[in-house]
């Protein structure tokens, strides 16, 4: 079956993103857009991201592939009006956590519904945001596939690989664990990073010394509140067991220097640069 | 006085790239190299960063102007060596912490010697890292400049504004506080975060999932052990001080995921938001 009318549910960053991208692989998709921020409609009509927009997801069920480019707490409340889909329509959140949004997915619509995470963003969010090459050659977690329909399975497949994406294949569970430890922790180390600095009474002449490291480590946390609270919310177990598990290495990291065990923190330190015999 | 000959002790990142960029500012330079790594010693040669090769600090100390780009302790020690100067000689030391240092200098040379912290660096380390754009449009921080001869305040103010820095004037004391916050305490939190997720008995998994965000922040947990470890001990004080900070914000973070105060969790993320404010 051909794919001709794709909707993108939420035009900021991703779905903005997703569009370009998909426009490079294929001149005959048509893109409809929807989003609940009227600026933010028309910024991606005027940007070129989508071709039309619409106000209601009634107007949008008629597409072929519907992409749900929201927070993750709107992913869960947009799948409950998705009722009564075409069998061949296929819809992917790309959510930034799995399980929960798994589970709610209503009985009678499992099998249209792909529930993805493309491992790539930046800090920066809105249709202005929107770039062509925020996925080629990125990774994207597939999760729970055999939940999918077989043509809602290879519809993602080949629009993934389209985007010359690296498809990996997931449980919802393993994901999250996965994703708290690579992606949601961090981004709480960044926000508290920020603020332990702001905190101090010299905050502007500390952030004026600022080179390439800082800079790094702080970047995520200009990350938007409201799409962070919501996956925090949604993977609140894993989260924490990331942060815990954080905290411990700070902890020892510390004592050591408190206790000036030189010899053990440079062995320390010393695997923690073996990270990037597997990183890089 | 016209300066002539430049003497670089340690032939690493920092001391590669300053004989690069100086190069690019004048041509009059002969750039004498020392360094206790053999291979470094031929790597330099070979690459262009240096004109010639000595092998003690006493060939060296003729030079008109001597760079120290050695860890924070290798500088002490070598301070001690460097007795009966030329009162025209200016020697520049680049280590990270700065008040160890500057009390450090015996009291007949302190005027000659010059204490600066360039805010820059990469990940990478030895005389195949050095770029020679690495210090330019970056903040120089000169400490207790008091303490520097006329002619050496006046002979270091030139060559870092040749090299297109912003200088920034501080007590050596306030700048270790500064650079804790800015750039020792992220190390840490660095190394951790690669150390936490590598004791994950599924790490390689995890990793295979690392995007943006991950990259830059476990990025300096690349950085060389030795050079950091001589950094913690004499930056201890102020560096479990910025520890404590950032466990501190955390900790918040944590308690309000624990307890469910989402709205306050948006709030905390909003205020690490504005550090961009400042930042960018």
């Amino acid at each position: 079956m051909q794919i001709k009318t794709i909707g993108i549910v939420g035009l900021g960053l991703m779905g903005g993103s997703l569009s370009l991208a998909l426009k490079q692989t294929s001149n005959d998709f048509y893109f409809i857009g929807l989003d609940h921020n009227d600026a933010h409609c028309e910024q991606a009509l005027s940007l070129g991201l989508v071709d039309e927009l619409v106000y209601t997801l009634d107007e949008i069920k008629s597409c072929d592939v519907i992409f749900l480019s929201i927070p993750v707490d709107g992913i869960i409340a947009v799948a409950q009006e998705l009722h009564s889909l075409n069998p061949y329509c296929t819809v992917i959140d790309l959510g930034s956590t799995k399980e929960k949004i798994s589970l709610s997915i209503p009985k009678d619509i499992r099998s249209n519904f792909v529930t993805a995470h493309p491992m790539t963003g930046t800090e920066k969010f809105g249709p202005t945001a929107a770039v062509s090459h925020l996925y080629k050659d990125q990774t994207v977690v597939l999760c729970n596939m055999e939940l999918s329909g077989k043509h809602q399975q290879a519809t993602a497949k080949k629009l993934f690989e389209n985007l010359d994406m690296n498809l990996v294949y997931m449980d919802a569970k393993e994901h999250d664990r996965h994703a708290a430890f690579i992606s949601h922790m961090p981004h709480a180390l960044s926000y508290a990073l920020a603020n332990s600095v702001m905190e101090q009474e010299d905050s502007e002449n500390i952030v004026a010394l600022a080179a390439g490291g800082f800079k790094d480590m702080s970047r995520i946390a200009k990350s938007s509140p409201d799409m962070w609270e919501d996956i925090f919310r949604q993977n609140k177990k894993n989260l924490l067991e990331a942060i815990y598990s954080f905290e411990n290495e700070l902890k020892k990291c510390r004592h050591m220097v408190e206790n000036e065990e030189w010899h053990t923190l440079n062995a320390w330190m010393e695997n923690a640069n073996t990270l990037h015999d597997i990183l890089d």
